[in-house]
């Protein structure tokens, strides 16, 4: 077994911008840089930002912390074990580019690479919400529902790295179709763009989405659903109520497969989601077999927007 | 670590009867008894079955052969790291009953207990077609539909024991309502019964099947719905094709989730499902988000009637 590294870099790249920090072994994020992400300039232009914003956190960092380690997380798919990003269609300036090699003999330390759910995952089992549990089962709710699986510490890869789209388990095999061309996941049921299509389609004229919208349709989003529902808005309530059924329903399915010791939401999304915990937990026997089904905590995931840095940062703690 | 044990016994409870053999540290099945389980007299009748079982593989073996380790699937729930029965509902007979404690003071060796899809999935992941795979996920199709996970050589279990229930992971949460009181469970979808089901709906007066079965709808099963498709009928033909939909839907949901090394299929109906074999194959990558689910091998168990004694036997190899 290696040393634990004291100090790391957590990276966390996105499709427009990459952020990056220091982070201890403790899992604290001690500083926070960002710079735009140049995807289309080729590999080198993509390689170029994480250079840039690597450089502003060693600059502003104390020189008597050695950096051990680079974690970074991107957007897959990608290839965890050799540290390959394949080609994520947000990513353009990537196809089969060898990111953790190229990283490695840049700094001459030691690079992981993995996919951002899993990454947050397990920087929420190590040091997060999931902190002392074995099985956890992390999932991110924003444009997208991304999930990860880490047991005993580590991350459930799979065959290839492709474990944990947990996103893209349907539970509607005649349901509206997914961006993946599946039918039913729960990305296309409950991400924020499907909360809002939900809200889209029971607006009112006089609904309060609609004017918190400023009359416009398209732009009723997730975020105006969740504040008319904080403002006692009914048909905002009945879209909630709505997505929340479905993702009890999804994650019954989890519970029947996996038995996770905890289930941990994070992403943009979650916040919305949070004041119906005790509905979910109402919902759950319904939803698994498992009598003690109810006993899983549900929790909010502790690293809000360090989550990529913080992820990024895990991978370097990983067993 | 502990040595491995030369030979064991396997035993296999069911509500009916109880089967058990010696097997050898390769996972070779050396001989085969069998009992009616006792279920109407108490904790004690139940074990009397398993001791009379005991007994008769005792009697028949090799005296040079030492006996071990016994292990023991069960229908669940279970608790599998105490080895207690907690109450299936077709062993009647046992309620929180330490089944592993009794066994180990009467035979003074060690005892495994777990449920009867998890460790026939173990014995495929170690000596069966899953031999050489890292992530193993067994699914039996016969009256029900059971799972399980098996990752590096042993059964994931979750929190207490009850992951791994796949059968009841529902595409279709407004679908046919499962014995479990869930929607959509693919164990309402294509286990042996719902192939039934699906056939007795479709019958015409003239149906081969309905001939099959003498006349009488209700006589109508799963193995005379594979008999019928084998010659040639083609509302069979339907049924099956309806029922392979619905089994692949729900496989590309598994790889998504948990992308195994090797998917492996056992129990009384697998026999019927494994001319559709190619079909899967064909429809997972409209199923699954992951490109490369279709080189995970799709394979039929190599323990047949033995599954049971093989399953037992395999949780004392257990690391």
């Amino acid at each position: 077994m290696e040393m634990s590294p004291s100090f790391v870099v957590g990276v966390d790249v996105g499709g427009t911008k990459v952020v990056a920090g220091l982070v201890d072994s403790d899992g604290k994020v001690l500083s926070r840089e960002r710079t735009p992400m140049v995807v289309q300039q080729g590999s080198a232009g993509g390689l170029g930002s994480l250079k840039k914003v690597i450089a502003s956190v060693l600059a502003k960092g104390d020189a008597s912390k050695k950096i051990e380690a680079i974690g970074v997380c991107s957007p897959g798919p990608l290839n965890p074990k050799t540290g390959v990003v394949l080609n994520p269609p947000n990513l353009p300036c990537w196809r089969n580019f060898p990111l953790a090699e190229e990283l490695a003999q840049l700094y001459r330390v030691r690079v992981k690479v993995d996919n951002d759910a899993n990454a947050a995952g397990l920087a929420e089992a190590l040091w997060g919400a999931g902190r002392g549990y074995c099985n956890v089962f992390y999932f991110t709710v924003g444009t997208g529902i991304g999930t990860g699986i880490v047991i005993d510490g580590r991350i459930y890869h799979g065959r290839t790295g492709a474990a944990g789209e947990g996103g893209h388990l349907s539970i509607d095999h005649n349901g509206p179709k997914c961006g993946c061309g599946k039918r039913g996941c729960i990305e296309a049921l409950a991400s924020g763009p499907a909360i809002a299509r939900r809200a889209r389609e029971k607006l009112t004229p006089k609904s309060a989405m609609l004017e918190l919208a400023g009359g416009n349709v398209d732009a009723v989003t997730s975020e105006i659903v969740g504040q008319a529902h904080a403002a006692g808005d009914a048909i905002a309530r009945e879209v909630l109520a709505e997505t929340i059924a479905d993702l009890s329903f999804w994650l019954g399915n989890v519970i029947d497969l996996l038995e996770p010791d905890v289930m941990i939401v994070g992403g943009g999304v979650a916040a919305i989601l949070e004041p119906w915990f005790a509905e979910i937990r109402d919902r759950l026997p319904g939803c698994s077999i498992n009598p003690r089904c109810g006993e899983i905590p549900l929790l909010m995931a502790q690293y809000g927007e360090d989550a990529g840095i913080a992820g990024g940062a895990a991978l370097c703690f990983q067993d």
